[in-house]
This record gives C-alpha cells, structure tokens and sequence, in this order.
C-alpha cells in the first residue's frame, strides 16, 4: 500500500491532474470514480488503477491500494469515490471524422468554464454529433473538472483543439506570402479550422445573439458546424463573419444571454428535428 | 472606510454569503458584480451597497467603501469586481402566477447542484417561462454560486419553494384522517405543490429517461409544469407516476442522462415551439 506522498507514483498523478504540461507530454490524463474508470477500462485506455484502502467496491485486477488519507489528498473531487486511473489520451482521426457525409460538428471559441466545456461534450454525445471542436483558449479538455463534468464521454467523443494546428494548417494563398510569425498572428488554429471545414463543404452556423435567422428555421442538413462564443463576449467578429448563417436564439425577459453549454444543447437538439 | 474585520455590517455580509438561516430571518441576501448591483437597484430591492477601495467604476451613492484586501476576504467569487450589495428577497404572489392562462412552469425535484439551479433560473427567465418551483432539498436559491449563475435573473423569476409548505397545504380527505406528523412524513411540500398544480389544471411533464413520449410530440398547451429531477437518479418515482406525461429525450451514444439544465433547457425551449 502507498502511504508516502512522496511516492513517485503519487507525484505523477498529481502533476497530471494539476499540469496541462505534463499531460500534454505524457498523453495521459486522469479520470475518477467508478463508472468512469469502468468505461476507460472497457476502452482500453487505462495505464494504471488506484484505488483507497477504503474503497468498498470491487478493486479492479493489478489496482494500487492508496492510503485513505493520501487518496484523499491528491484527488481534485470534494467526495472522492475512492477509485482512480491514469488514461491515456484517446485517439480520433479528424480526416475521417470531418469525411463523413452527414458529418455534424460542435465548435466552440474560448469557452473558458471548464463545466460548460465538458458539459457540451457530454451533450455532444447524447445529441449524436460527431466531434467538438476548440479554440486554443478554451479550457482544457483533460484538467479534472472537464473530465468529470463529460461523465465518461471524454473517452468517446473525438475533441479536436485547434491549438495544435498553429501555423500548420494550409491556408492557400496568404502562407505564400506571409511569414510564419506573421501567419500565426494573424491566423489561429481555430480560424485555419473553420476555414478549413468550409473548404471541406460545412455549413457553419454561427450562435449569434443578434442572428438574421431564428434558430429553428434552417434544416441543418449535410455537413454542419454550429459555433459557439466566449461566456463573456460570445463569438468574435471575425469568426461569425466566418459563417454562412448567423442563427438567434428569441428570448425573453431581460436576459442577456444565454450560458454556453446551454445553448450549444438548445442548438444541437433543435438540429436533429429538422 | 471599513477595514476592520470585525466590524458589524462585514460580519452581517459573511453571514448572508455562508448561512441559509441568516438569509431566511433576514429575507436577505448578497449579489456581486456591477451589472447585478445595478439591475436589484433598478429593481428596488438594494438595501446597501459596498465597494472595494479600489474599484474603479462609478460609486452608487450612499455606498460604503471597504478596504480592497477585506473586500476580497469577504466575497464568495475568485475574481471579485470589488461591488457587492444587500439586497431583500424578491417577492412573488403564487397564487397570480399559477393563475395565468398559459402559465410555464419548472419544477426541480432535488437539483443539488448550485450551478445547474442557477442556470434554469436564468433559461426559465430567457424561454418565457413564468415561474421556477422547487422541492426543498434542491440548492438554496441565495446561496452565492446559484445568485451568480442566475446572471441577474435571480431579481426576476418567480421562485416558489416548496419547503416552505411542508404541512400547510391542503391535501383533501387526507389531512383529516392523519395526524400532522404523519403527513408531513407522507408529503413533502414538493408533492403537496405538485397536487395542487393538477388540481389546477395544469398538465405535469417528467422528463424521464423511460418516458413513453418523445418530448418533441406534445403541445405544451395550457397551464404547463416540466418536472426535472436530481442529478444523480433523476426523478423519484411518486414523482413521475403524478405526472400526466412521462417525455424522453432521445439520446445517442452511450450517454446515460443529460445535465439537469441541459435537459430543462431543452425540454422549456422545445416547449415554445409547439
């Protein structure tokens, strides 16, 4: 049983619940609690399963036993299920997502709350989309709080962020011109993304509050991207000029907007009845 | 300028921020943020406001200037806007709400979560709907994180909970035959409302993950109440078996339920188009 909170193996899992550095490096990530870990097992996913010395569960085959406290101590939950392991990054190809000929996309831009992101996941799953898309400064899909807020669909939806793509993408004409310094100025990788799935036949629709076209009258059929913005400011300008439609969703009273996760769920489901 | 901790107004601030008891013998509680300040002063319901020395916008009058280091302490948010207010509970009538022809409920049966209780509040505001009902072991609708995802509207929506009814409701022939202890054991005031809401006509929907109706199918007509349950199990079985209808919300993937605001905002923006 591990009691030290200087075990190597401690320190890891640590520095992957609290280091996006480190689970970037690794390709690792942590998930907690029963049903989760299950699931990642079910994947295939799973390096390594810790488990509280006084977890009262099945303990999982070649499971580490953590002291009660020391479980305690290093997890991100307020009521720690007493299960956890260490996952790796699951894989998806974008080609063959995006090639799909119904091919429906969430995509969001600096959604910044990591419960509205792992919510919009979980949603995107249940809604039967295919993929989220985020911007580079969303939060990050694999901080603990994002994990847990997915329940389990972190490790069956393919989330493509488009941080990875700086100054990778091919954008025509402009990376002729520009330097590369320029082009990641001016370009970032969600931008060269959207650019992108236009390119490939995407219609995107952008979350707009003021949108020409109420939310219910387009078909969304074909290829669909719906975008959504930031908490705070929604999308930017330069990415709802990037989209086809600019849909609104009516409200009432005097509420200013609508939270992220909520509406990207209004979105989603409203796109599966037409 | 107030620096010292101990002083009385400081101590009455932290207590309505950390106890539902204090808010409840005061009718009180704290809003954060300039935009919230602004509209429960719009609204009539400011009884004092204090500001941080260090902020930087327009000071209300008769505000109170609190050192910037104790106004941090005191407030509830990560990053404070260094304005605060004491503001009285918003007052409703029951009984000319539920009288409303097309009156639109939401009914929460245990939705713990602070930040989900906040959020339908604010997508009931957003969606035209008239009032939000709430058993009693739902979140406590001042405690800080539900004041602050409500996003204001929180001054604006009608909240009914039904803790407060415990025992005190009509329930017909019942009441005769028992004692008030057993009835309230019997009946929470959560079931007491709902009786009530049928003996008014209104037509109860579950949203149930069994439910025989796909919730795109009904007219929502009328004097409507959706029923959303707990996060965790969902709605309790009385619960469900009082409801006219049991709707679904058909999911992919291998998700197991929705967020309990994702279903509500779902479920109430559905409801409009009917």
């Amino acid at each position: 049983m591990i009691i030290s909170k200087d075990n190597q193996r401690i320190k890891h899992i640590r520095q992957l619940l609290g280091s996006k550095k480190t689970r970037e490096a690794d390709r690792l990530f942590v998930i907690e609690g029963r049903k989760p870990v299950d699931e990642a097992i079910r994947e295939g996913l799973v390096e390594e399963v810790y488990v509280s010395e006084d977890y009262e569960g099945e303990v999982p085959d070649d499971a580490q036993v953590v002291g009660a406290k020391l479980f305690k101590d290093i997890t991100d939950t307020v009521t720690p299920q007493g299960i956890l392991a260490i996952v790796r990054m699951p894989k998806f190809d974008r080609e063959s997502v995006y090639a799909g000929a119904d091919c429906k996309l969430i995509c969001l831009e600096d959604v910044r709350d990591p419960g509205n992101v792992g919510t919009v996941i979980r949603t995107a799953e249940a809604a039967g989309f295919d993929a989220v898309v985020l911007s580079e400064e969303c939060a990050d899909i694999f901080q603990p709080k994002v994990v847990r807020s997915t329940m389990g669909s972190i490790l069956r939806v393919p989330c493509f962020r488009c941080g990875d793509r700086v100054g990778t993408g091919s954008v025509g004409a402009e990376q002729d011109r520009d330097s590369q310094e320029t082009l990641e100025k001016k370009l970032r990788g969600f931008d060269i993304e959207l650019a992108e799935l236009k390119r490939r036949g995407f219609t995107l629709y952008a979350a707009h509050l003021e949108g020409a076209v109420d939310y219910t009258e387009p078909k969304y059929a074909g290829k669909t991207a719906i975008l959504i913005g930031n908490e705070a400011r929604g999308l930017t300008d330069r990415v709802t000029e990037c989209a086809d439609v600019a849909v609104k969703i009516p409200m009432f009273g005097k509420v200013e907007s609508l939270n992220a996760s909520v509406a990207a769920a209004v979105l989603m489901f409203n796109s599966n009845r037409n």
